[in-house]
């Protein structure tokens, strides 16, 4: 096992009816930017219910960030935010909304020139006004950990940042408020988590049988429950199951004293910022793809998961380690997810060119061997294709 | 799934070396209590970690607090702490001396006529004194919750209190300071992690199929790892399983959305206060005869535990509840744990009689229906005979 550094700092108010425990957690002198996205949170009666509970508190509202929020819109935000000078700042919608609240709380008390430094160049979050969120889309684990993801339109970049400053003071997460989500923001919620425990667990072995017992639990879960989970919009049980796995899969806990991947998120932030696929598209089209090319040095782990996972077992003839991911494949389609760029219409000679030379640019290297140069990233999105 | 609150900010701070961290956890200035146990930090070498990485700071110190620590031993730390005005608390040790550093914390700051209110009253912890602590014995999990169990010399009492202001900032936790325990302290810790997450997982069903995995992770990983923890001390990975199965089985997460049993933790914790024996060597006693007396009750997670715990499953004329039960018994004897009264000379007969008796005067309702009453208490023990 390898040493390691964990904390996960986030109040978790869990359950039914809970959005009105936020007259409890925010004190009633903050002044609050309230943030969130399309809207929504004006058709499921989130905004009712969080407006009912914040009472008399002055709030100042900031809507309309993006899917894959950008660097331009939360840039506005953080102008309202001085100017108002808010105290404290309240996400209500998905991981999006959060990750740009995140970039915001970092960004309002920004002492240096751009805070668009935070993410290009790594810069010290000295300071963060405190946050919270009222998750309504399972997906991120954004809502218990300290990182977030942001965009550039005038660069086309995606770039993250992470720092325990700008993790949640508490997340509030009802089950009821995904009923009205679409469906496909449900699948890609599945899969963005199954990915997410998948980046932290396939790798090799460092002695970490605990961690792997805990990635499997939530793999396992989701396998069992997806359908469950997609067939009925109102059945509370598989819908909190769902929500407590996407924030289990993320809030640090299966990093802990093992080696983690991220490949497979680091090129699927390319061809978000490219083409404009949700992230989860990105990372069922480069995953499968990624782990048949790096399949010899997984090998140990991808045998572990093919056994523990989907039951397989050796017999003469069959090639466990591709039936495992073949397995992983079907999982993905079985709830309606494409696995292949052409399934987006993307030509996949034109975008792995594109990333590969953006990677060359930047000197990228992935995976937890660091390993994958730009030329093997070429020749994943052409398998991938 | 049930609602619930969770909140798990102890930092930890896990591996080799880790110790020389404290230089930068806690500041310059804080003038430091720094309480132990028994002296086994001045023999396994802790000790002049501990006051080497602290350096120039601050320190006073406290030493002698005994296994199941006591009001009376606490009191005189609390005293010295108000004396000399001490600004953080660090215990290097196992959980006693952690547990026992909680109560400290919230009692040097106490403003009612006596802090052991805090245990019997349940008196509101207003303020605690910063705590962190050095874990050299994983066990009880202390070292990442907000919980304490406290004994009294005088009334024979052995009760617990709770509050997120006694959670230690951090934790440090390398296990080569496992290396020098006695074997008995780890089978006692193996066991003690056991039945943490048994109280947590074997009740009945309340649709948590991710917490169920979850629990069963961690039973697994102490079924699979018991032999290799105890066979050779300086196994640096079994160590290191072993201490991170102790945090995980009992930071609050497995708890999250599920009832809870503790009815064993309640029992237990009498014959310790009546008896003297350790915390786990309790535990192993009780269990399995409470669930046996409970196994309609739970029969439906004792079948589950069977099948994913154990691989058991229903052939004809086998009885797989029995057969769940008696593999746990097994498992304690193969790691040298006796599970009966008689094997630690206890008349069980009388111990019955008075640990009902004081159930009785205390109106303890134990188990997760609240329905295990003193004369529930009186069989089982007789059972456990």
């Amino acid at each position: 096992m390898k040493n390691f550094n964990f904390k996960s700092p986030t109040q978790i108010v869990f359950g039914k009816g809970t959005i009105s425990k936020l007259v409890e957690l925010i004190s009633q002198d903050e002044k609050i930017l309230l943030t969130y996205g399309g809207g929504s949170i004006f058709k499921n009666g989130v905004y009712e219910q969080v407006k009912a509970a914040l009472g008399a508190r002055k709030v100042v509202e900031f809507g309309g960030i993006e899917v894959n929020p950008t660097f331009e819109t939360l840039m506005k935000a953080v102008e309202v935010g001085r100017h108002e000078k808010v105290t404290f700042l309240l996400a209500v919608g998905g991981g999006s909304v959060l990750d740009g609240t995140k970039f915001i709380a970092a960004a309002i008390p920004f002492e240096g020139d751009d805070p668009w430094d935070l993410l290009s160049k790594n810069a010290k979050v000295v300071r963060a006004i405190p946050l919270a969120s009222v998750m309504t889309l399972p997906a991120t684990g954004s809502e218990m950990n300290s990182g977030a993801v942001i965009s550039r339109k005038s660069t086309q970049e995606k770039l993250s940042f992470g720092d325990w400053k700008i993790a949640p003071q508490f997340s509030i997460l009802d089950p009821e408020t995904t009923y009205s989500l679409p469906k496909i923001q449900i699948r890609n919620g599945i899969v963005d988590s199954y990915i997410h425990v998948m980046e932290q667990y396939l790798t090799y072995p460092v002695a970490s049988p605990l961690q792997d017992r805990q990635a499997e639990a939530i793999l396992k879960t989701l396998l069992e429950e997806a359908d469950a989970i997609l067939a009925e919009p109102a059945d509370y049980d598989a819908r909190a199951t769902y929500m407590w796995s996407a924030t289990q899969a993320l809030n640090g806990n299966l990093s802990c004293g093992v080696v983690a991947d991220w490949a497979t998120h680091g090129i699927g932030h390319e061809i978000t910022a490219f083409y404009g696929l949700a992230h989860a598209e990105t990372l069922a089209i480069v995953y499968p793809a990624l782990i048949r090319y790096k399949k010899e040095q997984k090998r140990e782990k991808i045998l572990q998961y093919a056994q523990r996972i989907f039951g397989l077992c050796e017999l003469p003839g069959h090639n466990l380690v591709e039936e495992a991911i073949r397995a992983t494949e079907v999982f993905f389609h079985r709830i309606g997810m494409p696995t292949r760029l052409s399934d987006y219409g993307i030509d996949a000679q034109e975008a792995a060119q594109r990333i590969r030379d953006r990677f060359m640019a930047r000197n990228t290297k992935l995976g937890e061997h660091r390993d994958i140069f730009p030329d093997d990233v070429f020749k994943i999105l052409l398998a991938a294709a």
